[in-house]
């Protein structure tokens, strides 16, 4: 879309609006190759700052990096019947190269568990090599038929996360470690709350024993799988033969985990916190977290402005403010407010011949509001604003997913609920699989999770929403 | 090959030595994937030190990251001539995806030139939008039938640089500045000197116009390029329409680079730094700099040790040292040295019940020597012993340079040298393609580069090594 179209209202096509938004916000663009995406650099760079927040998280917790190749043999990914089930539609295949047609064709990493588990078969002989903690940052390919810029493409950048353990009670307490350091990233890094909880047979992921979620509620009231961890007991130890001597000299298989999020966060930053002006990024993951506007008319008041601005620049640069001034000639001060909005760009100063002669500059906060401040208290200032804007997005995106969901919710409420305005519906489940297939056949809602404890209702439903004896809370809601 | 066994002298088998090394320091390993690798968490952390390194000073010239994808249609490598000449015989092809054939088979990126100045041609629209200054990092295939764990191997991680300029000056410039950067990266990072030049013509890179390389020799006299950065002039800019509006309204071509080092460094640090007991790192690029190892007998012993060895690795913490206590209990303090120093640790501090009692430790460097040092001095003395090795690394690999280099060479001398202990000689060059391709089949030596200015002899030769008139110096060697 040209720079100067308007964006399309989210009240009127937010699929529409979506797509205008990561165009104008130049977060990314389809590529000639149909599914695959070009991440530009102001999309990129919010990857880079979701990477640099992650794997501080993940060292601390004693994971180490680690990098495996791109290109699996078939008959590897054969090795776990319902791994290769659930991913044979997906992947793509290399079937000649170095001028020569393969002797087995290779599959590009659609995730890593079977060459990965492959490696660790070596690495691992007793137990003092466990717990073993091993992340990837990594490319991986699912063909995609009908792709969304970050949230469906055939190519996507993630982190996989696999580990192995001693005992089941280990891997059960790394999956759910896991799913705490997400949810501690999307609060506290992303701005965006979830409700975490465990997937139904049917939504587990392939080959694993059990798998944890977290579920965003994006503004359109349907629902985002914003990343997963999987207990996979014992099922790829055995397909790969990974084991390990005990103290007492017995040979035991190990138990793993695997876990990952990926560029798909940036389409929920987007959908949980754009609005109709464009982009609207939480400060910690802003690659700009504010613009500096000089505004002059004469070439004295440009001199006088444009080193006020560095002076600024400098000032919020050491208080560790990612900050940049604007100081393109050719572009009036209003297209330069506009564009910076678009962009998501948190905080704005302006800074004219007035603001310099009476020591302030004008702040503008990307959520609403203006007020001048003074000169001598802008890098404290800004930095409370950052702050307060931070906690402001996640507030108002929690009150939001609070008016969306409905507890406690007979079929008749779901059904009504999914097909008005959508959102989340707490119910209680029966656990039949029939069941959950039903209610997705008529409403096209799925089961998110099984919601862990502090997401559940205060008084557990005793009934099913299909009126059979409940065994768990459940969370429906259409997703993406 | 496991751990008990010796490391091969490098006298006695130079690449079986590197195999060892390579293993020993558990670095990477060979995928079951024929040419491809896995790395390692020890291997990937000196990756992760060198694009932080790079990265820096990448941004700090005003280049941003952005993705661009892994499959590009092989309709577009054909767009430039030479380009898909040169890399035809090496790609690996997707043919199929999503259960079904391809309309047009898909090639791995063996290099993104032409994926990314297929973007290029949609963001430059004026002179306003140049210069435009991209880098990413990411993995390529190119099939390798003989592969070497670091060396070559069919899938490699590397970071391209790609950038558009208005006019080739800018373009040549920027080729150059970069080569500037790869060369301070080189020596204040790697400790590994090298040699900047220009390559002849049979060592451009497909598609170029003018290909600049860095070369640094290995400890069996083997050159290895190290990087390079590309004058593409036009070339693509043509192939792919990439044009600007200039100031006049006239419509140009844009002038690119690009340019990449990869894990093929990590090769070359451990080839130039290793010795026979292992790895040897320089400590910029050390994932680990410092490991305490505490020494004990009785319980009591133990608990004192531990508690100063954990002091120290909080003090050194505190000063940005990379440190780690060793306190496996089920292992001798003779067996974890041996350890480290296989893993190339550039210093270990011993403490045993006396040294607590005099207030000291040991400290022991990878390079030789062993003293005392008091508690109260121990940061300072560490963060000086690292840089003083840092320097150290580099003094005597530029010296071994110069001692293996021989200058203004005849062909006899030339034959002589490669045919015996191999290193760089320095000789007139003819320019002529068959000259050079006659001492390439004769003594498997090609010219590594046309050495910059600061490289040359003090005398520039005026014949060539082959008799006739001489229009530049040249730098032979047996390359990897």
């Amino acid at each position: 879309m040209s720079k100067g179209q308007r964006i399309t209202p989210r009240a009127e096509d937010f699929s529409k609006w979506y797509n205008d938004v990561v165009a104008r916000a130049e977060l990314a663009e389809h590529s000639p190759v149909r599914g695959l995406m070009v991440i530009r650099p102001r999309g990129y760079r919010i990857w880079e700052l979701m990477q640099r927040a992650l794997d501080d998280m993940f060292r601390e917790t004693g994971h180490e990096n680690a990098y495996f190749p791109l290109l699996i043999p078939q008959s590897f990914l054969a090795k776990e019947a319902e791994h290769v089930k659930g991913f044979a539609p997906e992947l793509a295949v290399v079937t000649h190269a170095g001028g020569k047609e393969l002797d087995e064709p290779l599959v590009i990493r659609p995730t890593s568990e079977t060459i990965i588990y492959d490696s660790f078969s070596r690495w691992i002989q007793s137990y003092r090599d466990l717990p073993l903690l091993i992340n990837q940052w990594a490319n991986v390919v699912r063909w995609e038929l009908r792709p969304r810029l970050f949230l469906r493409t055939s190519e996507f950048l993630w982190q996989e996360g696999h580990t192995a353990h001693a005992t089941e009670a280990e891997a059960e307490a790394e999956a759910l470690l896991i799913m705490g350091l997400y949810r501690r990233f999307m609060e506290d890094w992303a701005a965006v709350p979830v409700i975490t909880g465990l997937k139904t047979d049917s939504e587990r992921f392939a080959g694993a024993l059990r798998t944890y979620a977290m579920e965003a509620l994006m503004q359109d009231n349907k629902a985002l799988q914003a990343g997963t961890s999987h207990n996979l007991g014992q099922n790829f130890a055995k397909a790969f033969n990974v084991q390990y001597q005990t103290q007492d000299g017995a040979l035991e298989y190990v138990w793993n985990t695997s876990w990952g999020v990926s560029t798909r966060l940036i389409g929920g930053l987007i959908m949980v916190h754009g609005d109709d002006s464009g982009l609207v990024l939480p400060p910690r993951l802003a690659p700009d977290q504010v613009v500096v506007v000089p505004i002059w008319r004469s070439d004295d008041e440009r001199t006088a402005v444009l080193q006020v601005s560095e002076r600024v620049r400098q000032v919020l640069c050491e208080s560790g403010v990612r900050v940049r001034v604007d100081d393109r000639e050719d572009m009036k001060p209003g297209a330069k407010y506009y564009e910076w909005e678009c962009r998501g760009v948190p905080v704005r100063l302006e800074i004219g011949p007035r603001d310099v002669s009476e020591g302030q500059a004008m702040l503008a906060r990307r959520t609403g509001g203006k007020v001048p401040v003074r000169m001598d208290e802008l890098a404290e200032f800004v930095e409370e604003t950052l702050k307060t804007m931070q906690r402001g997005l996640l507030d108002s995106a929690r009150a939001r997913m609070v008016q969306n969901s409905i507890r406690n919710a007979t079929m008749e409420q779901l059904v009504e609920k999914i097909g008005s305005d959508g959102g989340f519906v707490f119910g209680g489940f029966c656990g039949s699989a029939d069941c959950e297939q039903k209610i997705k056949e008529e409403t096209k809602a799925t089961i998110r999770v099984l919601p862990d404890e502090e997401f559940r209702s205060s008084t557990p439903p005793e009934k099913c929403v299909c009126g059979e004896k409940a065994v768990a809370e459940a969370v429906w809601a259409k997703a993406y």
